[in-house]
C-alpha cells in the first residue's frame, strides 16, 4: 500500500450547494456565516459566495434589472457547480428573487452533486423593520430602483427543501435544520 | 475502521491551477485541451476556464482596457483559486498580458495550492500566419482596437514556470512538460 500523503485534507466523497434565497435583510448572511462556521469546525472547506460580496467581485457591474439579476445568479451558480463538481461545499447567499434562475442553478449542481434550496422566509414587514443598512428607508423614498420587495419582485419559492421563519426560529437552530436536510441529500458525503 | 462512502471520487491532496499566458492563436486552448484530456483520462476533476468561454459567461460585458483585462484575469483567478482550495484542477487558458494580473493570480493561489505559469511563446509572426479566426487581419486593419500583439502590448512573463515554443514541441510533448514541473510542484497530489 503506497504511503499516505502529508497534508491531505478532508476530502468529501460529494459536494454540496447549500442556496439561501430571500428578501433583502431576511437573515441570509447571518445564517450562512454560521453555516460556514459549522462546516470549517469540521474541517470541511467551504466557500462563501454571498450576494453584497458576489456583486464586488464576479458582477461587480452588473445592475439590478432582470436581466442582470440573472447574469449574476448564473455566474453564482456556475462557481458553486466547480466547488461542488470537485466535492467542496458552496454557500450561496443571494436574494435571487426569480424562480426560474433558482431553478436553473438546481437544474446545473444537481447533475454533480447535492443541492439545497433553503427559503429565508422572514416576512416583509419584519426585514424592512430591521433595515440594517438603511436600504428599504431608501427604496420608500424612491432612491433605490429595483429594490426587491419594495419595487421589485420576490417569487417566493415553490420548491425550497428547507423554509426558515427568523422570527421562530434562531440561527444555530436554522443551521442544524439545513445541516440534517443536507445529510438526508448529500448520501455520499463524508461528515465528521 | 468505519465503511468507505460508496461513489468516492479520486480526490487530489492538493489543488493545482495550470495558468497558460501567450498571444491570440498562440495554441493555448489547444494545449489547455490536451491537458484537460490528460487528466480526465486518469479519474481527476478539471475545471475549464478558457478565456473566450470566460468572456461568454464570468465577464460577458467587459470590454478589452487594461482594467477590464485586469477585472477579468482576477475573477478567472478567484474561481481558479476556489476549486484549488477544493483541492481540484483548475486549467486557465488566458491572453493575461499584464504582468502584474498574472503575480496576483499567483499570489492568491499559492496560498491554498500548487500554481504554475506557463508560457505558450509562440512568436507573433507564427501566431499571425495562423490567425485561425482572421483576428489578426481585422486588428491590421483597425477594426479591432485592443488587439494583443497589434494594437495592445503584451508583457511575456518573467517568471513562468514552463516556457512552450510550440514551433518546435508538438502538443503531447507540450503536455507532459506541463505535467511534470506539476508534479515536481504539487507535492501533495495523489497521482494516478
Amino acid at each position: 500500500m503506497p504511503t499516505p500523503p502529508i497534508h491531505r485534507p478532508v476530502c468529501n466523497s460529494r459536494g454540496s450547494t447549500i442556496f439561501l434565497t430571500g428578501l433583502p435583510a431576511a437573515g441570509k448572511t447571518t445564517i450562512a456565516g454560521a453555516l460556514e462556521r459549522w462546516f470549517v469546525a469540521r474541517d470541511l472547506t467551504v466557500t462563501m459566495l454571498d450576494g453584497d460580496v458576489v456583486r464586488t467581485t464576479l458582477s461587480s457591474e452588473l445592475g439590478f434589472s432582470r436581466e442582470d439579476r440573472d447574469l449574476n445568479i448564473r455566474r453564482v451558480g456556475f462557481v458553486a457547480a466547480e466547488v461542488t463538481r470537485h466535492g467542496g461545499i458552496a454557500i450561496c447567499a443571494c436574494v435571487a428573487p426569480y424562480d426560474e434562475a433558482r431553478r436553473a442553478v438546481r437544474r446545473t449542481i444537481e447533475q454533480v452533486g447535492a443541492f439545497i434550496l433553503v427559503h429565508v422566509a422572514t416576512r416583509l414587514d419584519t426585514c424592512e423593520a430591521r433595515d440594517p443598512k438603511g436600504l428599504y428607508a431608501r427604496a420608500r423614498n424612491g432612491l433605490l430602483p429595483h429594490f426587491t420587495g419594495v419595487t421589485d419582485p420576490y417569487e417566493p419559492p415553490t420548491d425550497a427543501d428547507v423554509v426558515i421563519d427568523t422570527d421562530k426560529l434562531s440561527v444555530d437552530a436554522a443551521v442544524l435544520e439545513i445541516v440534517n436536510s443536507l445529510r438526508e441529500r448529500a448520501t455520499g458525503m463524508v461528515w465528521p
